[in-house]
């Protein structure tokens, strides 16, 4: 499918104007950058890479996306000639997939014609924003979740596509599977479910749904404990599985205390392996908050999809070069540096990051053994430069960069970045 | 393309649970409701029902989803065949679009066995949930701005294929054109774009710019003044077009007093009908305070696509009969009313809604004249129970529906929702 037209007017009208005047073919360079995290964030998650190169593979102009443009006089017959025959044939570099980022990292270089670059903007900024800010959220939820399995399962609470790619940023950020099936299928991401109240309200008792479940589906099922009363679901969920019942969940109250409650009646039952599943509402700071209690999964909707109060990156999309010359906007507010950048971390002896250098692309500074350059090549002339990173690999990219993150940033406590980032 | 994997795994597992014990084939009344509005909102608009209804039409399991289910073994063969001959054959009704929605409003209700209405739980909640809080968010900008042109313009901050669903929410709720040509194509919804900085940035000077944006579109189009010298932008832009000049957009800086200083500017360069278009952050609150200035349009991104701080309706899909019988949840949260619910909303002479009444299906009670019924036939067998609401209809059905909420209503302070929900 063309993602052609997921495509603001204005670019394409820029587009005509500036094939009109001749300024179309000029060199440009655009660069995707956050001015800020969300408020009090300490560092931000790069995704949506993997999916954004597909897209502009995708991005072509067929006669289903020309009629509707000429229709409705979008743009004149020489700009549709042009759309026509386009195809990206720039250069793109960028973060990979899985890195942090902060305030100003130049998270995404394209080096195109304006007229091949500028049609991009929407696009890549949509599913960079989005992606980026479920990814960042994400990650902040598997940290407090200290190494208990994660499961998406926040589809309903948000557009259906948008489903998808938030299975994908949560799995990136290091979540252990999804209920999406679509997520899936497109991603290969491990799906998995539980059950809901409707299946026992279904059935003429608790104890038939339980039984009904356990023989469809093996006693190492999940079993929804709390549709009447807990304590007698959980008696009645091990009579139905036995004791190799694989897990209960419970989904609403006082989480922490009725999952202690349950940790003792299971065990008192002989289900000393069971394992207790709690969603409801939860964020990273109810995650936190239930760490010292016998929890082992934990299953995250609502606050996952919206990005947990952050649902926007707030990366944009600038011009930064015509011509080899730097541009940027300066009027008083919202100012932009120009000129291509690169950007490298720092880091002390111990691996932990310290800065992120922002420098003038033809001004790399002089690298000591800890400094790691970010960027890394995505497109050459259109074309992927190189193997793509596969999702299980940005995965562990992401893993590896949390760890070199300041403990100070780890918290889930509003503050400032996790390092200053230093423009040369 | 279908849209049957749009879905939660265990939707499918509890399908195959059922279809086992043979309480797959129960007649069951499943229900859409929101158990309370966003916090401080004073009414919610039910959007996406145009959405779902092509979405249940295309919840069909063809080889390549066949096939994904078969091979990771999400389901059983019986479960497989039964998926293969899927097609939706229930009745919905619901609110329409365009209506709005208090807590407990029964905006949707699904009757069909149990197997054919649980899979489509995730499918209706993603669509509802989504679309609605982005209109809900869009009725209050539409309502602070006061019959002033709004043009959403959000797409690069969320999800690409979200920011379709968006713009098309935000034309429901009244305004006037979005930025999205996918949402032009798909939804006929007017389209409508200025330009960036960027644009201005290519050329070697802004009165270049200008000239060239002015040759390309004409002297009506909209000009960019802020990217280096407001002032000398709308003496560049004026000179450009000359006083026919159709409008300058101001997209940064203290929104109010620029305005009123461009609209002095342009009314002394005799460009008396030269519109105003501000952009930048807005959301209800910013749009509500430059009531007293001279814009005459506003451009809205961010808040409009992220809900403004509500970004999912959090609406629920609930069994609530089985077999005849009222069901429910009875643990001590989240507790739901069982049995299937019809609604009217009470009125004063005057036309203001009074109250939302929800009653037992079976109960309906005597309607006096100001009484309206919310609920209208959706599908029947499956099909279309009549034309289905176009787009502008719903536009229109929520306008009316507007003048009819208390003046309290309408405000954007937090508070109480608009009208009580009595449930009988």
């Amino acid at each position: 499918m063309s993602t052609a037209l997921l495509t603001d007017h204005y670019e394409l009208t820029m587009l005509a104007a500036a094939l009109r005047d001749g300024t179309a073919d000029r060199p440009c360079v655009f660069e995707v950058f956050a001015r800020r995290l969300p408020e009090g964030r300490r560092y931000g998650v790069v995704a949506g890479t993997g999916r954004l190169l597909d897209a502009i593979r995708d991005f072509r102009f067929g006669e289903a996306e020309l009629d509707v443009l000429e229709r409705t006089g979008v743009v004149d017959d020489r700009t549709l000639a042009w759309l026509a025959d386009y195809e990206f044939t720039g250069e793109v570099d960028g973060y990979p997939e899985g890195e942090l980022y902060f305030p100003g990292s130049p998270v995404l270089s394209v080096r195109a014609s304006f007229g091949v670059g500028v049609v991009l903007e929407t696009l890549a900024l949509s599913i960079l924003n989005h992606d980026s800010a479920i990814a960042s959220a994400a990650a902040r939820m598997v940290g407090a979740a200290n190494g208990r399995r994660m499961i998406e399962m926040g589809s309903r609470r948000t557009h259906e596509e948008a489903a998808v790619a938030a299975a994908r940023a949560a799995y990136l950020a290091g979540f252990t599977a999804t209920s999406n099936l679509e997520a899936g299928r497109r991603h290969g991401i491990p799906t998995a479910g539980t059950c809901a109240h409707a299946f026992t309200l279904l059935h003429d008792s608790e104890e038939e749904a339980f039984r009904s479940q356990v023989e469809a589906l093996g006693a190492d099922t999940t079993l929804l404990v709390d549709t009447y009363d807990i304590t007698n679901g959980i008696e009645l969920a091990v009579r139905a599985a036995g004791p190799g019942l694989g897990a209960v969940r419970i989904d609403s109250g006082d989480l922490g205390v009725l999952a202690r409650q349950a940790r003792e009646q299971l065990d008192s039952l002989g289900a000393k392996n069971t394992r207790i599943v709690v969603s409801g509402d939860l964020d990273e700071y109810s995650i936190a908050a239930l760490r010292a209690e016998p929890v082992d999964s934990y299953g995250v909707g609502t606050s996952l999809v919206t990005g947990s109060g952050a649902p926007t990156a707030g990366m944009v999309y600038k011009l930064v070069e015509v011509d080899g010359r730097p541009v940027a906007k300066r009027s008083s507010h919202k100012e932009s540096r120009g000129g291509r950048k690169g950007a490298l971390r720092k880091h002390k002896d111990t691996g932990t990051s310290l800065e992120e250098v922002v420098f003038p692309f033809d001004h790399q500074p002089d690298l000591d053994e800890h400094d790691r350059l970010l960027q890394v090549p995505l497109l050459r002339g259109g074309q992927p430069a190189g193997e793509v990173a596969t999702l299980a690999q940005s995965r562990e990219r992401l893993r590896a960069a949390l760890v070199s993150v300041p403990w100070e940033g780890l918290k889930l406590s509003r503050g400032e970045p996790a390092i200053p980032t230093t423009f040369l």
